[in-house]
């Protein structure tokens, strides 16, 4: 899923979001949108899919994982959180019912329960107060959202979060919590928060062990290649993450090949495709001693080249995934594929 | 003339230029390619044709303007100009020969002569004084192109440039002196910057009444879409400016009923395309109200859909201003849309 933080992928046309990067979906963060455009316009507008002109399905967060890592001075109570704004420091309450309303408002088709994320490492005293909180929320989230409508005529999907930090009984009892929801899906959250990657597979593969197999499972917050195709393997079926757009920006590019930092001096003269192997036109069409180029000398255009590249590769690779899957071959495929992706050109 | 700094439109992908803007020919600037990426790199590549992808003509400046805005501690001699470098102080020397030889490494398709563009205001003995080492300039260039030959394979066009500041007689001298040169195209330089427009009105009639008519006259760094219309009156057939760019990037838009400065509160829910009575693709996908709310996020794709719509924009007026030549309905038209594109909504 790419990320649309403020309502756009950045740097991506969303025509190039449909035939380049053929994506299904993307994400929108409902704490960037709240504050900025707001929900007024959003109203206005008919909701977000009108806004951005994007007409397939849309996913927001709920908005608790930016009012922790962005926002300034918040206070959580069992109420909800207080916050200031990080873009003109203003007030604000997010409550599990007030968020349902805003992710109403902004009219996704997946809407995900209010939660805490606690951060890594937590004590496992803190751990399981906050995921007895994010149950408690979920519980209000569920009920607004039962007992109201969706706003412009089509059904939304409301998704829990398993909490639980990194202890395997907390996580179990999160997910068995979240699987008697019995909602549309089910999301695993506070992972890829700075756990070592095998922490985080141990965690995956002991909820997923719990959440039922015939729902999504969307594993919020990751990741790298590599991390998406251990984490298909246990058994997750949806990702998210900032990681290819926000990397690309910096000069990061994920390929056929393996992960190329393009600032550096060995492709100033590498005048060929950005990824040989790889059948998309920014890809084949730009060089990659052009790319650097742009990179180096701060050019939008290297922002936009590099986005597309790294959005239809990791939309390639999921999309591969479950080709080898419903083939048979996924467990082969899946151990070659991470060495290569993993590689450092 | 899209202006293509550094080997790209800003903002705009390769196939947007063609596609979405129309643009027979694209404008590069040797002195920023000449510091990035390098002539070793454009050598190496074959060319900026090559690097960049852009099949279609290029045209380079001789660096000469940038080398007197940009660039420190330079320093006129009878030879040429010392200066350093804007992005890491690097000392350089540019000649007319060297500038010529430049562009032969960068393969423009047009290449212009290097000259002195004097401030505005000058005084008059400093307009002739540098007019004049202009002249002597141009005989080297042309010396040097004439005995040279183009590296990639390809005919490269020498356009010389008048100047002589705001003096009538001084820019018909140089005309004069321009014209004699008998090369396949003429420029006219040292206009668009800070002279009132009715002042450099006066002094492109006046020069356009002396270079031939059955070559192309090529005003340089001109301008808003009014000068542009006003200056295809008085002769003009080529014209660069960064306007349409540089002000998408500050999110002012020139459309088909006036120009919008999109950051305007007023557009707030304006829900309305971009610029209704235009045909082309961003321009009607995206609203005023997303674009607004992408602007005020400091989203790069604001950027990029501001570039595209203004880009489109100035090549529809001058397709349109050749169309209403042609029907022999140019005078009464251009005194309309003079009007309509300065109107401020
Ligand atoms: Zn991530
Ligand atoms: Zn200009």
């Amino acid at each position: 899923m790419p990320v649309g933080t403020a309502g756009t992928v950045k740097a991506v046309h969303t025509r190039e979001l449909e035939a380049d990067i053929q994506a299904q979906i993307i994400l929108g963060n409902t704490y960037h949108l709240y504050l900025r455009p707001g929900l007024e316009v959003l109203r206005q507008a008919g909701g977000l899919h009108r806004f951005n002109g994007w007409s397939k399905p849309i996913l927001t967060d709920s908005g608790g994982y930016q009012v922790f890592s962005l926002a300034q001075s918040r206070k959580i109570t069992e109420e909800g959180v207080t916050f200031k704004s990080h873009i003109d420091g203003s007030k604000h309450l997010f409550t599990p019912e007030g968020v349902m309303d805003i992710e109403r408002t902004i009219g996704a088709d997946i809407i995900m329960a209010f939660d805490e994320c606690p951060p890594y490492p937590s004590t496992y005293a803190y751990a399981e107060q906050s995921m007895q909180l994010t149950h408690r929320w979920l519980k209000r989230c569920i009920e607004r959202v039962d007992q109201t409508e969706p706003h412009y005529g089509y059904a939304q999907s409301l998704f829990p979060i398993v909490q639980g930090s990194t202890y395997k009984d907390l996580r179990a009892q999160s997910a068995e919590f979240i699987a008697s929801c019995e909602r549309e899906g089910n999301a695993i959250g506070g992972l890829s928060v700075g756990e070592p990657a095998e922490m985080m597979y141990e965690m995956t593969d002991h909820v997923n062990r719990i959440l039922p197999r015939d729902k999504p499972r969307y594993l919020m917050g990751v990741g790298t290649p590599a991390n998406i195709l251990e984490n298909i393997a246990l058994g997750v079926d949806m990702f998210d993450c900032v990681m290819p757009t926000r990397n690309a920006r910096n000069g990061m590019l994920f390929t056929t090949e393996g992960i190329i930092n393009i600032r550096n001096e060995k492709w100033k003269s590498d005048f060929s495709p950005i990824d040989s192997g790889f059948p998309s036109y920014v890809s084949q069409f730009y060089s990659k001693a052009y790319l650097r180029h742009l990179v180096i000398s701060k050019e939008i255009l290297a922002s936009q080249i590099a986005s597309i590249h790294n959005l239809s590769f990791y939309l390639w690779l999921v999309g591969e995934a479950r080709a080898q899957i419903q083939a048979g071959t996924f467990a082969g495929w899946k151990n070659r594929m991470v060495e290569v992706v993993s590689r450092r050109l």
